[in-house]
């Protein structure tokens, strides 16, 4: 009943197998030349005829006899016998051998005069200039750029033979149901075939996505069979591990070989590669993560073999913002948001939770720390992997510190003025660590003090003599969610979910439990952490607690009662040497706009009035 | 009759206008979630539920009651009363609370038993852990990547509202005629909006393009009313300069108004900006490569106002190899090709006549030298735009000196073990002063000395001491290229096409006719320089010459009359430094290669038995 993996191999070992253990050959496919950008071609392409074909003018002018210019000056203008107005392009006909610029002609009576003499052939594109017939205009293995396009139009070029690889996509699993439709529970969208997909085709392979099969072995088996025979490359979508329904190793044995069962990789371990009739035959694990990781470190160089262009990411040197342990042996792949702060990069992991999908869409960069490494220390350089054009990375507004659903619509307004935000969830006093040590751009907080006021005590006390910028987003009531409308005094009984150490609806929770001499000790789940208000309003929704503290706003998207706390002033610290930054100007900007004050309005718990007010420290 | 540009502006100035001149409003459209890759978003995008939906095992495993397992240990084994076999994925019901990873559980008689304490949630995914319902998974604006699909998919987002740009393409000239038709003497294929559909395609924005129109203003005014209706942006190809039917411009200010005439670019001056019911109306130049230019430079930065997103070029720094010297005022863009010599990239231009479009074919980077500057002298550092991968760039062969036709299949061949390789064609000498430079892997030679050796005599006097190694092409057969079949004794009375100074094959015909005793001042047309053998030929066969000489292999191609006068020794020079060099051996193993003898014997002309022969120096 439990398996194990057999043998676990390092990625280059990996590596060094596709070049043995399987063909590798492409096939080939003609295609229209506008459709061919980005394809390779299979073979060298030769122009069809010389370009140009006869001599033309190149530029506006006057075709002349060069002997009969001679001796043309200032002093001495000549009024041409034989000469005829030429447009660029235009065919410049025998005995004519030369063109004189429509600017240095001056016409009188219906002829030309000219006051400068012309050499032979200036002003000519010689035919084949630009290639000759039958001469090689791209070599085998070219990959199509836009910008070329023109020139083999021009040389009759009108379809490509280009390389094509056809990838075969099988998804499965009982519990998946295809893309578009709606999961019951327990059901889910069957989507890791869909980016399988979305990545291969960026490299010109085509893929066919088989439909779902649930874990039978012998389903699973009929789908390997076709997909083997239809494709030169198959990838089977989950049971690739060592669960009681992971068939994928089984099958792929029945019918061919499994190469390796496991592959030092972090996440993305439990990948199968096998072989049938010499095609790599790819098990991939379920969990997206994993299944995007393999997609990238072993698909991706697998499908470079075949000779398809694989796009490297662009590298850039940044410094960590917070250590990264991990055990030695295995290479392990970290999504990372990364921006420019001050003089330098500054790159954060994202949860590494392998379920956690959204990491990849907040992600702007990874980390591959490498299997002999145990980590990284917080504030050491290493070498981030962007997956986002460099000119994007380079203009990332970093936001790091309380969360609210508030910052998502701020940064799809700032979005619409072209700037690029990364947001990254760590409480208020995470965010005033990030600022501390200049992490971030700006770090939302909302953290009340024993007296009562808000954000400006911990700045002084963590920043103490660094000049900062607090800027108003809102005054936002907090309060208790709930399923049947409690309020703070009546959570005795109650399942908690409360909020992660150092964030400051936790710590509003506190002062307000302090205020009514209630002790935290008598809340049942206090100790249970969520790390966002939507997290805490839907663990009361699904049942999973009775009752948290959140925002108004949270409450409302899913429709559940809220009893008001109390209201607080959440605020963005900026370092002041900041303000001064196009991106820091456009987020004060875009909080003072009149746009964002209707976003407040519409969400609701949120009080505009101070919206947009600076405060100066110190 | 002859029209001048009225103002000339400022690249910077036409940027200027974009924002104030135009709306730069997108349209949108909905796209299945595939299709939108590489697609800008025009809305937020919101997940449909929670993912997961309900808590789910995040491990293949037991689920368990949390409490039932404390206290179990090594020594303190427990067997559970309630606990269920889950796999990952699966839903973890009420009341489980933790799950114990399978590797962990020892089963004995239908019964599970423990080790260790399970800690409440562990190994659960709760509800909500990836994304909350209704939570926003990107916001407007956001470019959307092939590895975030799966997210996408997962959350129930089937199709996307994406921004879209029309752009209906113009083409005019009388003399064009559409890609793919065989154009007769004096017609042009119509490439330049092929071109700008396959650049413009890039942004995501769909392009028309519309029939070719002729040189009549009536007809371009109906084509241009017409695709300023059905389009947010047009361009009109050709007809924007100041020849006699250059009617662009008018038309333009007939259906609207001409913003700009001429820009300070070059190529690409005689540009058009106008306006046309608050639209972009932009008049592109004909010359292929000033159309390029004015895509890449104008008409890109036009789309990224309306979000579009445009992809900037990675930038390296590198050495000049030949100085560059321009008129101050004009920003002007030189296509180069690139790559790393020992431990710095050296950057060397491509031809700068604007009508030689295999000039974009070769290049693999460009540089814009500022309109303040008057150019860049050799040696200087540089900073050189790719028009290529980065690492294709790293990885880039340069092939520097005289040309040969088997130069072409040899690139094929290299080509086809994933190098890039890029020669640029300077004539032997030009060859050995790259080499002298270190800017080039290997220079192709076959220059003869008085005593009729070859090359060492030339690599000797200008590389003194340097250690190099040269390796044998071929054996090769020069001869007279001609219409009527005559030799080098024949050439009285005869229009001539000579090969540029600094060639090996015109040294080799004055030594040729040195031992003859023929005067080259006797010989017609002695002083006019083709760059290739096919140049040569192709002027013979055009007319433009009666004869020349070139290698066999030209005149086989054309299907012309060879006379040989001799044969020479075509060799690869390298430095001896740069032999360990992967990209080298690769080289030298290529033309060892059985493969590469087969090309030499298809062609024709060339002597292999020396082919793969290795010199070393001194």
């Amino acid at each position: 009943m439990v398996k194990r993996y057999l043998t676990v191999k390092a990625l280059d070992e990996v590596f060094g197998l596709f070049g043995t253990a399987f063909d590798c050959v492409p096939s080939h496919e003609h295609l229209p030349l506008l459709e061919s950008v980005g394809r390779v071609t299979a073979e060298p392409i030769f122009a069809r005829y010389s370009v140009p074909e006869v001599h033309l003018a190149a530029m506006d002018g006057i075709a002349v006899i060069s002997s009969e210019t001679a001796g043309a000056s200032e002093q001495n203008p000549i009024t041409l016998d034989h000469a005829v107005r030429v447009n660029t392009g235009n065919i410049v006909p025998l005995p004519f051998d030369s063109v004189i610029m429509i600017e240095d002609v001056y016409l009188g009576e219906g002829r030309f005069t000219i006051r400068k003499a012309a050499p032979p052939w200036q002003h000519i594109r010689p035919a084949g200039e630009d290639i000759a017939e039958s001469e090689m205009a791209l070599p085998s293995r070219h990959c199509i750029r836009p910008a070329e396009t023109g020139a083999l139009a021009a040389y009759g070029i009108t379809n490509l033979p280009v390389l094509a690889v056809r990838v075969g996509l099988i998804p499965t699993g009982s519990e998946l149901v295809p893309h578009g439709t709606l999961p019951a529970p327990g059901q889910v969208v069957e989507s890791n075939t869909v980016m399988a997909e979305a990545m291969i085709r960026v490299t010109g392979a085509s893929c066919t996505r088989y439909p779902v099969v649930s874990d039978e072995p012998s389903l699973i088996r009929a789908a390997l069979e076709t997909a083997a025979a239809e494709n030169e490359v198959v990838i089977i979508s989950a049971g690739s591990s060592a669960g009681t329904k992971d068939y994928t190793a089984d099958v792929i044995a029945e019918l061919g070989e499994v190469l390796v069962h496991g592959v030092a990789i972090k996440p993305g371990k439990p990948v199968i590669i096998g072989r049938i009739n010499k095609k790599p035959v790819i098990g991939m694990p379920g969990y997206p993560l994993s299944a995007l990781t393999v997609l990238r470190e072993i698909v991706m160089p697998l499908l470079q073999q075949y000779g398809l262009p694989v796009p490297l990411p662009v590298t850039i040197s940044a410094q960590l913002t917070t250590s990264l342990h991990k055990e030695a042996g295995s290479d392990e792949f970290v999504l990372c948001s990364t921006g420019r702060v001050g003089d330098r990069f500054v790159i954060s992991p994202q949860s590494r939770g392998a379920g956690v999908q959204m990491s990849a869409v907040r992600a702007n960069a990874y980390l591959k720390l490498p299997a002999g490494s145990e980590g990284c220390e917080a504030g050491s350089r290493v070498e981030g992997r962007l997956t986002v054009p460099q000119e994007k990375a380079e203009k990332a507004l970093l936001i790091t510190g309380s969360h609210d659903p508030v910052i998502d619509h701020l940064t799809d307004l700032l979005q619409q003025r072209d700037l690029e935000v990364h947001s990254t969830h760590l409480g208020s006093m995470g965010g005033i660590l990030a600022l501390k040590k200049d992490e971030c751009h700006a770090a939302p907080v909302h953290l009340i003090a024993d007296d009562g006021s808000y954000n400006v005590p911990f700045l002084r006390k963590y920043l103490p003599g660094t000049e900062l910028v607090l800027i108003c987003v809102a005054e936002r009531q907090q309060g208790i969610v709930s399923r049947g409308g409690i309020g703070l005094d009546e959570l005795e009984e109650r399942l908690f979910i409360n909020r992660q150490r150092g964030s400051g609806t936790r710590m509003l929770l506190d002062h307000e439990l302090k205020l009514r001499g209630i002790e935290p000790g008598s809340i049942r789940g206090y100790d249970r952490e969520a790390t966002t208000h939507l997290a805490v309003a839907l663990a009361v929704k699904s049942g999973e607690a009775d009752a948290g503290m959140c925002v108004y706003s949270a409450a409302k998207i899913l429709g559940l009662p809220f009893v008001p706390v109390a209201s607080e002033r959440y605020e963005l610290a900026i370092r002041r040497e900041h303000i001064g930054d196009p991106r820091v100007s456009a987020l004060v900007d875009v909080i003072g706009s009149a746009e964002f004050r209707a976003v407040l309005d519409r969400m609701g718990g949120y009080d505009s009035r101070e919206t947009g007010t600076l405060r100066k420290l110190p």
